[in-house]
């Protein structure tokens, strides 16, 4: 039985029986191969799901420490301090763990913006239900009415 | 340029450049190496988080077309119907794609309870914050009262 922990040798519990894991108090996180958690993020005022990340042990122990969301960038394959560059910080109001112990969900305050393109929320476009899927079927349709910034203006215009 | 697609055979369209994946009204998912997309689902009533679960290809077919949850088991290594054995069953009311087509969120009608170990969201403990993570800390916290059902009633004893 190994501990459950990451390359940055941050430890947690070794995992025990199913039981312990779902029914238990002790943190035991599941990382996937790569080292990351699945991490859902929703926002404190209205509730709606901002974004969908992914955690290490060393963000994992980051957020929970310091109440400020810390992520593993899979693109920039480095630890991302969500809002550095644009100052778009999520303050966590609550961190939560599902029974298996392999994914997360923060409640955050959301300063500005969660979405890199611009929107409030990164889950702006919705999927028609009620037809059948075909190459170009259905079509997305916008949610969010307005880009809450310009991403050029925050990230620079290589963003 | 690849259509994105998964060993079910059921076709997207080929994802274009980044603009067009997240600016445009194209479903064309990316699924990763073994073929899913994870899938945030919410509480119609309440806007909680009941559950982080997986769709491939066909999983996401049959829920737009049929708007009932359908998920791929990791477990089990099978397509699943939410609620097949429990009646736990979720009726979507909407579907989201994010702004990179590589998670979804769908907010359902959920029958019953989300969680297979009796209480209505996965999500039923809270990581406490402010500490440093170690082995044993910080202690999960219970955050919901009680449980919406008994597994061993609604599964069998060997659940």
């Amino acid at each position: 039985m190994q501990p459950s922990t990451d390359r940055t040798g941050i430890r947690f519990r070794p995992r025990g029986p199913a039981a312990e894991v779902e029914e238990g108090t002790v943190l035991a996180p599941k990382f996937d191969d790569d080292g990351l958690l699945p991490c859902v993020v929703t926002d404190k005022d209205g509730g709606g799901v901002l974004m969908l990340a992914y955690m290490n042990a060393e963000a994992l122990a980051l957020t929970a420490e310091t109440g400020e969301a810390h992520y593993w960038s899979r693109s920039r394959r480095r630890l991302w301090r969500k809002g550095e560059t644009s100052g778009h910080v999520q303050k966590v109001v609550e961190m939560r763990v599902d029974c298996d112990q392999d994914a997360l969900w923060l409640v955050v305050e959301q300063a500005g913006a969660a979405c890199h393109v611009g929107y409030r929320s990164c889950f702006y476009r919705s999927v028609p239900l009620g037809g059948a899927v075909a190459p170009g079927r259905p079509a997305l349709v916008f949610r969010e009415t307005g880009k809450s910034f310009d991403p050029a203006e925050v990230y620079g215009d290589g963003a």
